[in-house]
């Protein structure tokens, strides 16, 4: 029988936080009947208070089953532009969602991802350079494979970052060069920074390859300045870099004095030809939030045909992504028009959803930085907060003094005790800080604004009363397990 | 920029011929203008003849745009069976395709596959050790990371085989052990085949890990004999290896005189509890022919609870399946019953689509047998027919005094150039038989079943005239190109 020791190293390696010890454990408690506030993931349909946006769901229903595009029955069931748009669907592409698709997706749907890209960005845009996939996990996944070469490899990434680039770089056998982000300057991204993580990483023997920036960013809700982006592609250029851009928060942005700004765009303004992009976006955010369709796209710039060539081979392994999730693309990148009669229900659909993620954000940011001992910088877009809490020292112990590893874990350690006493004592659920990476010496953790408003205020005052009483033990007992009841 | 050189060697090393040069160039003559009949993949759906299963689709229909429950003007358009199941589906999992769903998918589902397997085998089945995948190569994808510890692990895979196992551990940096299935014996497996495949290995100092079986086969068409399966069980027992059961054509046997008998049903009766077992199935094949769904599972036995937390860690890092697919799976194991409303008309589409490819299977292997030059074991299961052909040697050439990969190249470069020839002569896509694999001094291609029948009589008329001008040109000018017209 395969015992744990037959397995992939690298697979042992690899984790996952998202879905990591804390969400387990509060599994178990929903399980026994507790009720769980899920703040560990991005899963918006998750919650009662995320509908769907009726037009994709229509314009779904209809090409699952066209029987009923020929049904006069079914006609007062569905606007008519959303019939007109599944009749088009399926004359294009006649087995609707029964049938493996070209390995990069669906032909008319690349060309309207690249015309969405042509409007978004007032630049120009190759279908053939675009595949679909099973979301935007899919195709990092797919960057990541392609790229690392050997196990000198490396990539850039951010610290925090969403670990799924930890997870997949350590799984295929590469090395992640973790580079800092600035807390205080709203996460935003230094030079100094990303020169110190390369040339440590070469001192190490490390080969970087690549570089990964997600912005919006995830987890810490900052969206990224023009010249911060400029900034990093002037690296990725002096240093031989492709740039792997994570942009599938792109329509979460909730600050009036910050705008999304694709790589591409500025590497088009730029007019840089030799740095190699891939671009992801996906339907699980922005405000479709259709995490269970998994779609998604990368769009690929600046990458030789043999190079293309080779990624679509790769994409032929697994077939194609779900046809159902290209279709979710196609409604993403071409949603109603104006005049269309579908359009005013979408319109005020998409605006309640994301007025209310930014009022949720303003909430969030409010109500904790005015609990003593804990701060964030209020999300500028995404769909989380990167929350830092302080912890009185434990007598005796300096991390100060340890190495750079067993600080890391000794914080861990502690970050990952906060969380699970946070879930036991008030049954919010959210993912340690050091599931993202942090800087030494400072304690995180990542929570979403996903929960209602009520719950958002339940949680910010639960979260007040629980960190008061936990550093209250700690202080006074020099540990944080509650005292035994009776 | 990045270039070829640039990438994993692995990605390079990897092929897969279902996609390869003949189906891209006839994509290309099709693009053209040219009529082509492609029987390069299995893609039930892609033809205009195969029509998906009703039930299933009214059932996603009303999953996706659940108002349609609600909506007394909707009642007329679907049974109350299925609009009754998709309530209960939406009462169980209230956020129904919209969010992400546990790593290993929904949990009433794996439960509805544990009671499939159950009932199919008469046996028990834990749905905790069933994963749901985006189709059965994700599946496989995932165990064959898990398993390939290190560059010298190999993984046994049929010659032939389908080009997935080849390219999955060429990818992960494995090695594939071919084992000969014996072309006239109906392709059953042959205990000394697979004696000399482990020995081979292991004298060139590969380290055998786990054997793949694809039952019933693809490319073949065999279906495995009872004592078949139990000596592949015991050849894995007595040298340690886990087995990968590739079970996705189960549903597709033609021959009254041979049953399918799942891997998990013959080791439960040998009560073998050593043997690790992963069970791969799938919506794409069967009579379902949901492709475009992705929709899968794997089963495991004999797996402990440590590795299977490692397995599940790794459907986490791409969060999990897509809920459509997840809920065709639940479709295909939990079909309408005996005396619901849905059950007539299901049952007549699934035997309709069963006889018309029992239909097919036979007439191609008539037909194709009847060709002077060209012969196939009639398929017993599966969607396709893998024909053997003789070609006349060419003058000066002797494959018999070259090396092993220098026979095959040779081989592979014919058996490519005549199937290249069928397409530009005939219209006719097929996959030549080095893609998956062939005895040396043999040359093959893959052909479906999946056209119409008259298609399929077309196919085999023009097959037999192609092949005799063929031979005929090599065999009087030593060469298969044309003479030039006029």
């Amino acid at each position: 029988m395969i015992t744990r020791n037959d397995l992939n190293p690298d697979l042992l390696r690899a984790e996952y936080a998202v879905r990591g010890p804390v969400p387990a454990r509060a599994k178990q408690l929903e399980a026994q009947g507790r009720k769980v506030i899920y703040c560990n993931i991005g899963n918006p349909q998750a919650f009662a208070s995320q509908r769907p946006i009726t037009y994709l769901r229509q314009l779904l229903a209809l090409v699952e089953y066209p029987a009923l595009l020929e049904d006069p029955a079914a006609r007062p069931l569905f606007p008519g532009d959303v019939m007109a748009k599944a009749r088009r669907i399926l004359e294009r592409h006649p087995s609707g969602t029964g049938a493996y698709t070209h390995e990069a997706g669906i032909p008319f749907i690349r060309k309207a991802v690249a015309d969405f890209i042509g409007r978004r960005d007032g630049i120009p845009a190759d279908p053939d350079h675009i595949l679909l996939t099973d979301g935007a996990s899919k195709g990092v996944e797919a960057a990541i494979v392609a790229l690392l070469k050997d196990r000198r490899d490396g990539i850039l990434i951010p610290i925090p970052q969403y670990p799924l680039y930890s997870a997949e770089i350590a799984l295929r056998g590469g090395r992640a060069i973790g580079y800092h982000l600035d807390e205080k300057r709203h996460w935003q991204l230094r030079e100094e920074s990303l020169t110190a993580a390369i040339s440590r990483a070469r001192a190490e023997g490390t080969r970087p390859v690549a570089i990964a920036v997600i912005n919006p960013g995830n987890p810490t809700g900052a969206v990224l300045a023009h010249e911060n982006i400029e900034m990093i592609i002037r690296f990725a250029r002096a240093h031989g870099l492709a740039i792997l851009a994570d942009e599938v928060y792109q329509e979460n942005v909730y600050v009036s004095d910050r705008r999304f700004h694709s790589f591409a765009k500025v590497m088009h303004e730029m007019g840089e030809a030799a740095v190699s992009l891939f671009s992801f976006h996906s339907v699980s955010k922005g405000f479709l939030g259709e995490c269970g369709h998994r779609g998604g796209y990368v769009e690929l710039r600046n990458i030789p045909d043999d190079v293309l060539a080779q990624l679509m081979k790769l994409q032929s392994i697994s077939l194609c992504a779900g046809v159902v999730g290209q279709l979710a693309v196609y409604v993403m990148v071409e949603p109603p028009a104006p005049g269309e009669e579908s359009y005013a229900r979408y319109v005020r659909e998409r605006d309640g959803l994301l007025a209310a993620f930014k009022a949720k954000a303003e909430m969030l940011g409010r109500g904790i930085n005015a609990i003593p001992g804990m701060s964030l910088q209020a999300p500028q877009g995404a769909l989380y907060a990167f929350v830092r809490f302080e912890l009185p020292a434990e007598p005796g112990v300096d991390p100060a003094g340890m190495g750079p590893e067993q600080q890391a874990a000794y914080e861990a350690q502690r970050d990952n005790a906060y969380c699970l006493a946070l879930l036991e004592e008030t049954g919010i659920c959210v993912v340690p800080g050091s599931g993202f990476g942090q800087e030494p010496g400072t304690l995180h953790f990542r929570t979403t604004f996903l929960p209602s408003r009520e719950e958002i205020e339940e949680l910010v005052e639960r979260l007040g009363a629980f960190h008061r009483r936990y550093v209250e033990r700690l202080a006074t007992r020099g540990s944080a397990v509650p005292a035994p009841a009776g």
